[in-house]
Formats: C-alpha cells, structure tokens, sequence
C-alpha cells in the first residue's frame, strides 16, 4: 500500500509518500513542498491541485491522507485553507484514491507517540521512523507524519510504541509489527 | 459573452448562466442549483466540483464570476465555504475559465441598485431584470445577480439606473446602453 499525505496549506502545501511493506515495514519513498507563487485565486488553487496531480501520478499512491481540521485561527484564514485543502483532496478523488482525514491529535500520536508537539518534535521523529539522512522541511515532515498516521490505522491500529523497537538502524523506514 | 455566476455554498451550490448580446442586451440562459448529498467530504467535493465543470460542459460560458468573501459567520463554515468555492473555482479553471470576483456589495449594487439589500429583493429584481415569469430559487438568484454584475462591469461599469429605462416590457431580458 503506498500513501500521500498532505499537509495544505494557502502558501505551502506539504506531501509525503510512503509505502507500507507486506512485512509491515514503513518505507520513504518522497517527500517535498508545493508552494504557491503569488497570483490570482484560481492560479493558486490551480497550482495546489496540479502539483497534486503530479505528485499521484509520479507515485501513484492508492490513498490521500490530510488533516482533518477543526482549528483555524480565524475565518480569513480558514477560508484560504479550506481552499487549498478542496483543491488537494479533488486532486486525489479526480485520481480515484480513497482519501482518509485524521485529526491532529491521532497524526501527532503516530508520529511523536504523543498529541502535543511541536514543529520541530514531528520534524525529529518523522526523521528517526523513517531512517532519513536529515529532518524533512517541517511541511513535509507533517505530511510524512499524516501518512504514517494512515500507515498505521490501515494496518489495525498499531501503536509506536510496538512498533519502534523493530526498527533496524541504519535501513531506511519502520517496521510495523504485523 | 456568456458569463456563469455560481453561489457556492457547504450544501447547495447555486448558478446562473447569462449572455451579453452585442446589442448590450443581458439575457437569461439557465440557473439552478447543484445539492450536495450527504456524504463524506471528498464526495461532496467532487460533486460540486462535477456539477459545476457539467453546467460549463452544457452552456459553454467564457466567464466564471463568484462572490469574493471576506465575512464568514465563524472559522468552522468559513473553512467548509473555502472548501466548496475552491471547487467551483477549480472546475471553472481547469476548463480554461477565466475567473472574475466581486464582493458582495458590488453584486448588490449591480442587480439591486443598492449594497445592503436582503435575499428576496436580489430574488425579486434578478426576476425583472431577466424578465424572468417567476423569482428564481434563492441561490440561484445569487449566482445570476453575480452573473449580472460581471456583465456590467465587463461593458463598461455601467449602472443598472442607465441600463433599466431601456428594457423593453415582455421581453426577456435586460439591454445594456452600450
């Protein structure tokens, strides 16, 4: 099983693939940023969903995870994210990927092992599970976390926690213990 | 030109198709509504965004005009408002649309003659503005007076006070004095 997450957002939107191996191993297949140039409404959406576009069909995952949100600072702001979030996941139903929303809270527990954490927390952790040379940018290390966060409910709801102590050092991913 | 108007909404889309004649003349062409069904998120996107790209494949409009929104009662219908609008605006770009935004003041003044009017009057005068038998569904109505004020604005800003004298009763539709 190979999943996009995506973490949108009006500027940046971040993304990151992962396969999820027969032997329960997570592996890191990509992961980048699509950001927005500064141009009218549709130009920028038309961008968030053409990069998404491009991503599925380079990687052809067969899942979109996102965020679900419940936040927002302030309907401004919300209204702009609500935008390039529809932008992305049409990307992916327009692909016919099944898409899955997770909350914050079960994202941050995937990846970090708790709900509270910062940017930099996700950041070290996604870094850490998937065996990388270097910490993703922090918008595709929250992608990259939304889609270890699917990696584990699709495989029957595993923890890190019994996960993480199967990870071989020095090969690239996590296994999950199937 | 054949301008659509859309009304996007988290539940019910509204549109309406117009055509500027040479003469100046704005005649009604269709309006409705696109009703998002319950379903999960990706679902009802894409039916708003299906709806909308079927309703361009059908009138073969030039233009898509949608009220520019700075309100939002609260960050949670302002993200799921986002989401619906990013939509329409992704059908209308993704078919080489060229999209045009006008605030709701702008849209008032153009089918109202004033900017703080309620739905039925926007109901009521995008009704004689077309020549319309009966008022159009209050969403619809929207899109036509969206519609409408994309047409003024693309002859010339002229004011729907010079453009009224000039109807001719029985007839549908209202002549711009170009």
């Amino acid at each position: 099983m190979r999943v996009l997450g995506i973490d949108p957002g009006s500027r940046i939107t971040g993304f990151g693939v992962v396969q999820v191996l027969r032997n329960g191993r997570i592996e890191y297949i990509a992961s980048g940023c699509v950001r927005v140039p500064k141009a009218d409404l549709a130009g920028r959406l038309k961008t968030v969903y053409d990069g998404v576009a491009e991503i599925i069909r380079t990687y052809q995952p067969t899942v979109l995870a996102i965020e679900k949100v419940f936040m927002a600072k302030n309907a401004d702001s919300a209204l702009k994210l609500g935008q390039a979030r529809g932008a992305a996941i049409l990307a992916g139903a327009n692909q016919m990927l099944d898409i899955a929303e997770y909350t914050a809270l079960q994202i941050k527990r995937a990846a970090v092992g708790k709900g509270h954490a910062g940017k930099q927390q996700v950041q070290h952790m996604v870094q850490a599970l998937l065996g990388l040379s270097s910490a993703p940018q922090a918008d595709a290390a929250d992608a990259l976390a939304c889609a270890i966060c699917h990696a584990h409910h699709a495989v029957g709801h595993l923890s890190l926690a019994r996960a993480l102590p199967r990870r071989k050092s020095g090969r690239r991913g996590m296994r999950l213990p199937l």
